[in-house]
């Protein structure tokens, strides 16, 4: 990004449908610069948040489940059938490292190669917060651009599906038919997010566990309570390197999506996740602007010292910096 | 809690060791009340943040990997050594449920029922923030007590890795040898905090995957640069049901942090610490003194309700937001 950026021209070229500004813009809204931040509010700012007739679809699920192979054979199910589709990832990256240890799973052959279709690796470090405002504006860019369907991958397990719930309409959870004990290790939390079960790898040897394993997924959901939206969970198997299942798949996902436009849940979970969105972004900007105060950052930065140095113990330092903050909006 | 809580006292009683002081005081930093938020600050006020001679180890691992039962024996071993121990959990709940689908896994009934221990169920609800408060206060609760060990497990996966690893002075990782793709599912960013990779269930028919197991660990282990701290991050294996090879790993603890008590690494990494935890207090204390200001609070709020009801979009109301809360300071 050496040329200066106009948001404004950025944005008209992106809503033509031109990749190579719809990946710039992206680039734009994950970078950290000051600069950059700037001119990606400015533009988002352009887009309109509420695309009614789009679908944002989150493909979640344990490493090794598949993911990635079977994103690469629903997104091109779904750009044969003239939709054109967006993969996103998101991979909050950890504490000290990030990434997968055998390397970038992301093996999109066909998707990645589809004129139809945009794949996205997910941005390397940055914050959790970073990370979900990136990846909604980006959703938001996408949609733009004329992608009438999101798919993101949730990379690694725990809060990147929490994650993806927020800012979808859908959430799939790839499973695996395995003997005995399939749901050890899955979270309760997953599974009540879940608005759909897809049993992966249902080809091979494993297709004989299919049939039982289906039987436990549907015995587990119907543990929990019935959902207000009137949704009953199903549960799909697939297989994503035969093709096994998928229209099948595909045609569900039809059918969950007329359904919660029908009864106006859709709407109503999109408005709720923009409040979300809302509180995210205002305790971002509330930090931001508090922390590089000039008259609180010295005494905040003092106190940080002191912590370091192990002359005062954590929770006084706190009670130190909130009488100052006090005094500064006095 | 109708009693009323005297801080002080129940300060005074903590530290001679009474455990019902101990767990009221726990509870009471569990708490999310106001009146009970007070009281709780002020009694961590009175615990030194700094307890150089005392062993804070996180337990970590995917489901099924027999972390309750490895805590159970390891620790049942440092009891009976003279060891005062402590069992905290950290379980940061979803944002839809929480707990694992099959019920409460803490089994630990040696340690359940010993009274060198002090076994803690994790707390239930509450958000991150929330969370990792609680826990690092109970560990100063625990310390102030008299327990010279604390072993904190991870529940689920991802965010309870990193928030224990910002807590402890040793992360050990438990993993099954199983044959093949043991590697499988491991993120990078959990192998580069082990401090120790120990290979749980060394008995029965599992014993002859032991070996190559070891042998990839140690491999993977090798494709990290070596650590600043000198440190050899050592592959062991036990059986926690058997109990075979727990003398060896308790004596690989032992050597872990003489060595980096040695080279003032420990000293140092709760340093670091201190000042994440400073940070992350802060910022708490930040949101929630501003979040209820009693002039952006309205300001906010009637942001809120546009959003909700579609009339503006979130980047716009964000952009509006910051310019309250930039003249709320001038």
């Amino acid at each position: 990004m050496s040329r200066p950026i106009d948001p404004t021209d950025l944005f008209d070229r992106l809503c033509t449908g031109d990749r190579v500004a719809l990946a710039r813009a992206v680039t734009l809204v994950e970078s950290t610069l000051p600069a950059h931040r700037a001119m990606a509010d400015e533009l988002v700012a352009m887009c309109s948040s509420i695309h009614p007739e789009t679908r944002r679809i989150a493909i979640s699920g344990v490493p090794g489940v598949g993911k990635s192979t079977f994103i690469d054979a629903f997104g091109s199910l779904l750009t044969a059938a003239g939709e054109r589709v967006a993969v996103l990832a998101i991979d909050p990256s950890s504490e000290v490292g990030g990434g997968s240890i055998l390397g970038d799973k992301t093996r999109m052959e066909r998707l990645a190669t589809d004129p139809m279709a945009f794949v996205r690796p997910s941005p390397s470090g940055g914050n959790l917060g970073g990370v979900a405002r990136s990846t909604r504006e980006t959703i938001l860019l996408c949609e733009e651009a004329g992608f009438t369907t999101t798919l993101i991958e949730t990379v690694g397990v725990g809060q990147s599906e929490t994650m993806a719930h927020g800012m979808t309409d859908m959430f799939l959870l790839l499973v695996l038919a395995s003997a005995g004990d399939e749901l050890q290790g899955i979270k309760r939390g997953i599974m009540e997010m879940a608005d759909m079960v897809v049993i992966n790898k249902d080809d091979g040897s494993h297709s004989a566990l299919t049939g039982p394993a289906r039987g436990s997924y549907t015995n587990a959901l119907h543990l929990f309570p019935a959902r207000p939206d009137g949704w009953e969970v199903p549960v799909a198997a697939c297989s994503s390197v035969e093709g096994r299942g998928m229209t099948e798949l595909a045609a569900q996902v039809e059918r969950y999506f007329t359904h919660m436009r029908a009864n106006g849940e859709l709407v109503a979970r999109r408005q709720a996740q923009a409040i979300q969105w809302f509180d995210a972004q205002l305790n971002e900007g509330i930090l931001q602007t508090i922390l590089i105060d000039p008259s609180l950052n010295p005494i905040f930065a003092a106190l940080r010292d002191t912590v370091r140095n192990g002359s005062t113990d954590v929770p006084l330092a706190i009670q130190k910096a909130m009488v100052a903050l006090r005094q500064r909006l006095d």
